[in-house]
């Protein structure tokens, strides 16, 4: 059994949560053994580093958006090298509630670095690690669930633009690695989104059986 | 009046403290604004990460090289973006113990990532920013003044091995750039240290008013 790593990217309150949870259980009722994790986050430094993303520091200045940059690189340096790569290497399934492309997504879109250096400076982080697949959960961010419970957020405040220029900027990321990435329309009920993902996976785990016996 | 960056480096213990505010009290005797920073830690958000790096975090796993070289350079961004870059457009002195170099000799002299790579993150976390004069305060780390007052730090307990190691390696990046350092021997008195350092200021500010003139 070879490890499979799977992300899920998409704007706050497209149901990203309800979706990995669904794809957790179908894995194990399949006989995989799955992790769970997110960025940022996912680890105790990781989770000390969020707080300061989301939160800031006390009597600090704003981040500033290189520094902010490294922040999430750190983040997601020491998920791939405490969890990801770890599960990987036992064969496991890891499944991340965002990843690479988020920062792609929300500060190259959002703010003033290129795209260009944001994903050089992960793919140093993760030492070129990138998911098997990609699933973006895509909703017109007027629309979606959650986005009112967490509104003091730093990350969250910034704004209705903010969110519809993160939203292009991750479906152009889509757009330009097709082979990894599956665009879901998440405003379809859970179910309609849960099929779809089922769909993929089933390709996907059948097409890593045929690598396996080839 | 042009602002005028000027970095102290060298492992703990050499006097670095002591001769930064030597200096301090010069320029401010003859007319210049002076700035004293520190790396890690020179700000509120710089000052969170170094007590991340320093003492872990609950919970944690250790840091993994490469988070732990983001974090370094996430401070550094801050530091430059927040502090460095307004006072030196301001027109004053900065003068900062600690800055890149000690990433270099640290991170890259001791652990596992190439120098080559240190580098790079640091320049492009600082936009670039290198000081115009850097003194490099030399000691055999066994003479060193006070290590034994911090022998609970995270680096320092790495042992003797590592501090000649990163000695050798602050000489290394010394001689590699001679025209932006001066390499001062700190097992001579306070006095005797603080003259080289003098001399040299002199001629620096003697340069820097002769390119104001031209």
């Amino acid at each position: 059994m070879t490890g499979l790593f799977i992300s899920f990217e998409g704007v706050d309150g497209v149901g990203k949560t309800t979706q990995v949870e669904r794809l957790r259980a179908y894995l194990e009722a399949h006989g995989r053994t799955v992790v769970v994790t997110r960025e940022p986050g996912g680890t105790a430094l990781g989770a000390a580093i969020r707080q300061m993303l989301l939160h800031g520091v006390n009597g600090s200045a704003d981040i500033a958006p290189r520094a902010e940059a490294l922040l999430f690189a750190a983040d997601r340096a020491q998920h791939v090298a405490e969890t990801i790569r770890p599960a990987l290497e036992r064969g496991e399934v890891v499944i991340t509630d965002r990843y690479l492309d988020s920062s792609l997504a929300y500060q190259a879109g959002g703010r003033e670095l290129t795209l260009k250096e944001i994903r050089d400076l992960s793919m140093w982080a993760t030492n070129n690690l990138l998911p098997a697949r990609t699933y973006l959960l895509d909703m017109d961010p007027a629309m979606s669930h959650n986005r009112l419970q967490h509104a003091e957020d730093r990350m969250e405040s910034a704004g209705d633009d903010f969110q519809s220029r993160t939203r292009q900027a991750f479906l152009d990321l889509a757009a330009a690695e097709p082979d990894r990435f599956r665009v879901i329309d998440a405003s379809q009920s859970i179910e309609q989104v849960w099929a779809a993902i089922e769909a993929d996976i089933k390709t996907l785990l059948g097409s890593e059986d045929s690598k396996e016996l080839a």
